[in-house]
């Protein structure tokens, strides 16, 4: 080691240039996970990281070949038997790209413009697992050791359903024993304004296929005298959420737990620029359940939205057919205690109850997750805010993100691990959509926030 | 000539095979107007009729060039000075042929199964217009001459909007003029039951286009605070017509004239089999105003039908967007005297009251057309009932038929002509659907009513 260097932020403020070219290379894998052909990419991306994670001087590091994409497995446990372990999860999968012509580059073919890295995956979740590795690598490459254990568990089917971890899990307990969940996957505020998600919303994704005629007719010679699939359906969608945002689904609020006065009181103190969340999302105006604030509705309300719609003709000018099929992917976020499993029974219930006899409706289940909430009082929770505040300069507030990270859900019910969400992504991310970037100036303090947290967890445990 | 044909009925019958192979080979061109790519079929079908018009026997024939695709015109005009004259109508473009892998054969490689000619356009509407041609070289060919005067206009635009022959009509009302139009672009009831239609509904297709964000987002980030443009749409389109088939857009019936009882007794009349139809159509049920019955719904009422539906992911699997937009064909059919501008009008201004402000809703009128009806007491109406009665051996029933043929309209306004709709389809010839097709002994049967017509024709004037 270069003898001038005496602290792992020292190593890590010094070696940002490369860190930055890693994580390029990183990114020029198109490692879409939801997509067969991609395949070979994604096992391309595993391979990469692990050597990464060797190279970093992580343990143990291992490529867990699983029905569909791999695992990784990495470890370091010389902290001493007192010491607590963290484990760390992320994924090195990313969502498709496409409409492609809407990006201003190529999305495998990372740029900087104005501080910000363009490239798909470059904000969820590549350059954010990325950080814990070089924050890791910091403390080994300086000190030869780290403050905690950690454990790195990074999967590869994050964007399509993670059935992979999620059997893992279960099956191997002992392997992920830990004291905390660490979890890159989420963002703060603004650059200047870190946050911690303690909740998350779980999610229920649905497809509806309706059908009605054997085959596509002449709306001239059959309408009026047979329904019209996509006019059932959306007759169904119509009924599915009122112009408010109100889910009519039967049953389907029960189970949400009220939001506490202390936590609307917390989740208020927010700097929430409405206008400038509006800009970003570019609608014409916000909507939604007027009963509660905009941080509230998408952060701790359930929802349901439309996520694609086909049916009939959809070529360029018109043809009159009246046409057999429509089909609908329908999602809803949750929080707690929804049930997803039960909320997919309401959702099928309802629909198959409100659907016309004129038309056959036939639904499925593509995946779920749960929603979970974190106490953020605990150690981990303190650890991450003394964190937060000593890199970014500012005490971080508490939010709760509507995304949903099934993991986090898993690793409660499996491993009895409670989740410290350690995001460093912002709201203008555009994260699933074309032109996903990440804020330079973020990773780097990622890396020193990571850093930061390691030695704050093992003081307060 | 052979001296053992003895009339222009005996020619046709003792030339049926060759007039099926002209046809395979006049379906084998694949004349699909509304697709670009196929510019050079639509003029080759052009040539390949001009060129059989001549050898029939027609005069004066022409390929007119349009702005699109050419119209074909030709006359035989030498029926003495006394001799009414018919404008016979037809179309020699197609409906584009997709779903694709629904044809049990190539839609352009005509097949004989079963006594039906399987390929895109065998029954709309080249079957039915080479009858015409067929029936006149029969008169040319046996007797020198027709009983009547002929003019022939042939369209390559019916199935994408019509607007050259549109333009063409109020341009060449000499060219044109006549004392009745004959087109054959509809059906009858089954093999053993003519029919004669009388009314056809009009159009007002719309296309409509539904914004929200400016970019498809991440649902679970966005989620409930802004609003979603399929969702936005459904509520739209749920809001168009109401589950019992009457459309909800105000003063929509204001024009609709009332179907008499005169009218409803003769519409009742029809030998409809409703089981048959309904498993023709394969939907699970009828469907539509309780009020009204089956015939009528279908023919003697205004409609509207989603013809098609796009919006956000719809690719495999899931994709976890709230969409930035949301797009739906609308077609309305109307039924005199509701006007096509006015009804456009209507529904622009409602969809616009009741679009939400959180989402912009963009509509284009795409195409219109008036409805008609005929006076089924009129010398032409009569000669054609009894050249059905002749050759099919029962009288025809007299009905409406739901799709629209706007040039009929297009006649009676800017020529003064009523129409005579001599149609041989029949209900299960699945035009604009996979496997059309076409009865091969109503092929035959409408050369030889044609030729009856024609001689019924010129005896009532």
């Amino acid at each position: 080691m270069n003898n001038l260097i005496s602290t792992p932020a020292d190593f890590a403020q010094k070696n940002q240039a490369n860190h930055l070219a890693e994580l390029i290379r990183f990114l020029q894998i198109p490692s879409i996970s939801t997509q067969p052909d991609h395949a070979a990419d994604v096992a391309a991306a595993a391979d990469w990281l692990a050597k990464a994670m060797r190279d970093a001087g992580i343990e143990n590091v291992r490529v867990i070949e699983t029905n569909r994409h791999p695992l990784l497995y990495g470890d370091w446990l010389h902290a001493g038997p007192d010491a607590p372990t963290v484990l760390i999860y992320g994924h090195y999968d990313v969502q498709p790209v496409d409409p492609l012509d809407l990006w201003e580059s190529d999305p495998f073919e990372p740029v900087v413009r104005d501080d910000y890295l363009y490239a798909r995956g470059a904000s969820d979740d590549k350059g954010q697992v990325y950080v814990h590795i070089k924050a890791v690598e910091a403390y080994l490459k300086v000190n030869g050791r780290l403050p905690v254990n950690v454990k790195f568990i990074i999967e590869g089917e994050e964007e399509s359903g993670g059935e992979s971890l999620s059997a893992f899990i279960p099956a191997n307990k002992e392997l992920l024993a830990a004291d905390i969940a660490l979890v890159s996957d989420t963002g703060i505020l603004a650059p200047d304004q870190p946050a911690i998600v303690y909740g998350l919303r779980g999610m229920c994704y649905m497809l509806m296929d309706v059908t009605g005629p054997a085959r596509d007719l002449h709306s001239g010679s059959f309408g009026g005298g047979i329904d019209n699939p996509i006019n059932a359906l959306s007759h169904i969608i119509a009924r599915l959420k009122d112009e408010n945002g109100h889910v009519l689904i039967p049953g389907f609020y029960d189970r949400v737990r009220p939001l506490s006065s202390d936590e609307r009181e917390l989740l208020s103190q927010l700097p929430r620029d409405e206008n400038k969340w509006l800009a970003e999302a570019g609608a014409p105006q916000l909507w939604g359940e007027s009963e509660f604030t905009l941080t509230e509705r998408i952060g701790a309300r359930p929802t349901l939205d439309v996520n694609g719609i086909i049916g009939g003709y959809t070529g360029p000018g018109g043809k009159t057919v009246l046409p057999a099929k429509a089909h609908a992917k329908i999602s809803m976020r949750l929080v707690p205690d929804q049930d997803p499993q039960e909320i997919a029974a309401l959702f099928q219930k309802y629909v198959q109850e409100i659907a016309p006899p004129t038309v056959k409706v036939e639904i499925s289940v593509m995946h779920t997750a749960p929603a979970s909430v974190t106490d953020y009082s605990i150690p981990a929770m303190k650890a991450a805010a003394a964190a937060y505040e000593q890199v970014f300069g500012k005490r971080p507030v508490y939010m709760r993100e509507g995304g949903s990270i099934p993991v986090v859900g898993e690793f409660q019910t499996y491993l009895g691990l409670e989740t410290v969400l350690m995001g460093f992504g912002l709201p203008g991310d555009r994260i699933h959509s074309p032109n996903e970037r990440f804020y330079v100036p973020n990773f780097y303090k990622g890396i020193q926030t990571s850093i930061r947290f390691l030695e704050e967890y093992a003081e307060q445990m």
